[in-house]
């Protein structure tokens, strides 16, 4: 059984700091947010777990693996070296979603996203060693069937871009409401989707349900291990035996 | 009149290199996409650009002010620097999507994005000193009304985020048909569209239709300018006046 | 007594690689060495170790707390984001500059640092967890006495460098000679140096030795414990005391 | 005759921000400044200039090619995107160590170092575009003779890196003060000197004068431009041609 350990990543205050006292430069503030997410995303990927950059001011993460202490660790270091600081939310749970929903409340309830005095919450549970399984993530990683024939080197790049945000949009829908799991762009044509315990079925009715809406044909590989990594890049392998053998769907187990 | 000058970047060959010799560590590839947009993102910005992270192998820039001479530093910079490179392709017109679209034949018709050969090109026209007007960009700054009280301190982190995400592929769609427009979320609550000559009523009906489709109300600033960060601050600082008054659409001229 | 585990590391072929096909721009190796680094900073230092940059080409890591499979990490996730890719030794020792000198011939053994094929060698031990003590690691903190009212409010920036860089030739050979100690400039007038045994003598002969050699005063911080981070920390503290009460070697047991 | 612009870059209130209200992780702060310099050789590379991290809480700079208002954008970038900000005085003359002298008399008469109050001051004068000639700058590339087979390869980690301290160190002297050259170690084996109009046999002397003290063998390429990068780049040419001559004095005219 899935137990999902996620993390919510807000920045303090952010939205007021962008505007004072005057407005920023909008390339510099995409280059701190970009390189912010890359530093958290190497900071959870060296033990393991997967960031999504989502909103940016919002990054919600996988982070089995992780403790309390690497947690503190994480809100010191950005706080030394950056103009902003963190807050974190941490729960546990077989739903991707229901845990996403918890760390978020252990977040709010401290206090607004703008609140001028919320700073560097740190609040939640972790998945203590002892108890952690190697079926506790399961990942899985769509992409467009020949993204680069189909689209990349014959639409215009923006029509491109908006097919595959149609097939994200879809999925990201289908996959939360019906199978309480989380999706994330992350560049290209992949989405890469933290799911409680699915079937290959459920993949399958996916897949066919985001072909009918919007006519994005998609394939994935699924993966099971102990930390995000481990099923990720199961979850890859397996994408791969879908790209050599023509399939739509591949478990990793 | 708008005359956008648009590039295109994309990495060359990058499908491939992710998985060759082996699929590589999800958290790797997201740090280095994310760290090559901040790059970027620095290089045309301090040259008064804006470029959006897009797809991240395939990113969308706005260089109006970047010579030839530029984009073939910024190739130079970047292959010196990463595992990768970059081939640019650069066009012009008052439609921001034909300006797109023409960039991106430029680079397909060099090769295709996983040509194995294909690496560096750089080809297209750009807009000289001379013929630059203060009216050559026109960016509007949409963000969602309360989106802090609204969704950020009240929803899970991301029931918030697929409610913004169906907020920006609703209004990149209809910008787009509608108006030959290029929409880009630029992280937080915020879409930032690149346009041609709109009127007033052209951003009230786009901010309807969002409204009407999928019940996410938005605001927008506008600015003008002879640069994409001129044009750009200037929208900021219109939405700044929709925020203080409460208004839904504000130009700054 | 301590016991200092310290790692090498090397950059594979990279002589070669700055000048093939051509040289490279100055302005990109530099900021490819400095990023590589401070990457390689936050790696060790996230798991309390400390990196000096040295000659950014080599560079010297006090990895305490670090096992193999760690440096194996390094060395994927170097080799996923970087044009170059990292050779590594690892050696302990109650002599730091013993375990400097092994961790060196683990890296010489596997071939030259332009051997064009020798690429991410990895050889060594580590200490493992249960035989890690509070006392294997001795830093000392240095710094100049009022370097900026002496210095920097009153000379030119070059010659302030100047002194400063004399004062640290002095100190990195003393050091080494007299006290198997390995002494690295981190910024500023700042010294770190990762010492062996040494006691409040030591530390007073070492900065007579400098005002009499070079006429640059000195004052340091000492500390101990089971890491780098553990250590140093307490030496800043200490350094701290000397600044409150005009002492100019405190240490921190 | 040369004609060099040269820019000191001072971080505001640096040293009392490091330990304020505690000390900092020394590997953070090592992060933050190599990836502050980092930004920085990006930026004024970006305009054909070099900047070199000499004690990463000042840095010096030769800017010929960036005008004031291009100083202007730096410091608000930074100041967007790091938790400290830079002030800078920018100079030019014929004499390298003059114009950096009457560089940091700019910062120094806008305030201490660790004025608490003094922050962003920018003021000094550039050599407008009209003015510039490819004679502008002089840049010789020194670099050690055989420094892998000798040293690298040879010595333990550290004591090669005392060797190439020592020739810098003495090197830096005796070009200051014989020859008002602004000398940089720039990794490897490799340092950067920031000349006047100087002779073959100048530089000869200097290779002699270092080894005769200290026993390091140097050999240098020197090369001439309108730009940093330009005389910079000719140099390294030039000390491709001693590496496959066996030459030890190569001026690229």
């Amino acid at each position: 059984m899935t137990n999902t350990q996620v993390t919510l990543v807000q920045i303090d205050n952010y939205g007021p700091w962008t505007v004072t006292p005057e407005p920023r430069r909008e390339a510099d503030l995409q280059t701190l947010q970009s390189r912010l997410y890359a530093d958290i995303s190497q900071f959870v990927g060296n033990r393991d777990g997967y960031v999504f950059f989502t909103r940016f001011d919002n990054m919600i993460a996988v982070t089995n693996g992780c403790s309390l202490e690497d947690h503190e660790l994480l809100q010191e270091s950005v706080g030394n070296r950056y103009p902003v600081t963190l807050s974190l939310g941490v729960a546990t749970g077989t739903s991707p979603v229901q845990a996403l929903a918890d760390a978020t409340e252990r977040v709010q309830a401290a206090g607004s996203a703008q609140d001028k005095d919320r700073r560097e919450c740190l609040d939640g549970r972790v998945i203590e060693d002892p108890h952690r399984t190697d079926e506790d993530l399961q990942i899985a990683h769509f992409d467009v069937v020949n993204a680069t024939g189909n689209y990349t080197d014959e639409l215009n790049a923006f029509d491109t871009f908006i097919e595959i945000e149609q097939g994200y949009a879809e999925l990201m829908r289908h996959m939360r409401y019906a199978h309480d799991s989380l999706s994330f762009f992350v560049g290209g044509d992949n989405i890469i989707v933290v799911c409680p315990d699915l079937e290959e079925d459920d993949y399958e009715e996916a897949i066919h349900h985001v072909d009918e809406a919007v006519d994005v044909e998609l394939q994935v590989g699924v993966g099971r291990g102990k930390s995000a990594h481990d099923a990720g890049f199961a979850a890859k392998h397996a994408l791969e035996t879908c790209r050599a053998d023509g399939t739509r769907v591949e478990l990793e187990w």
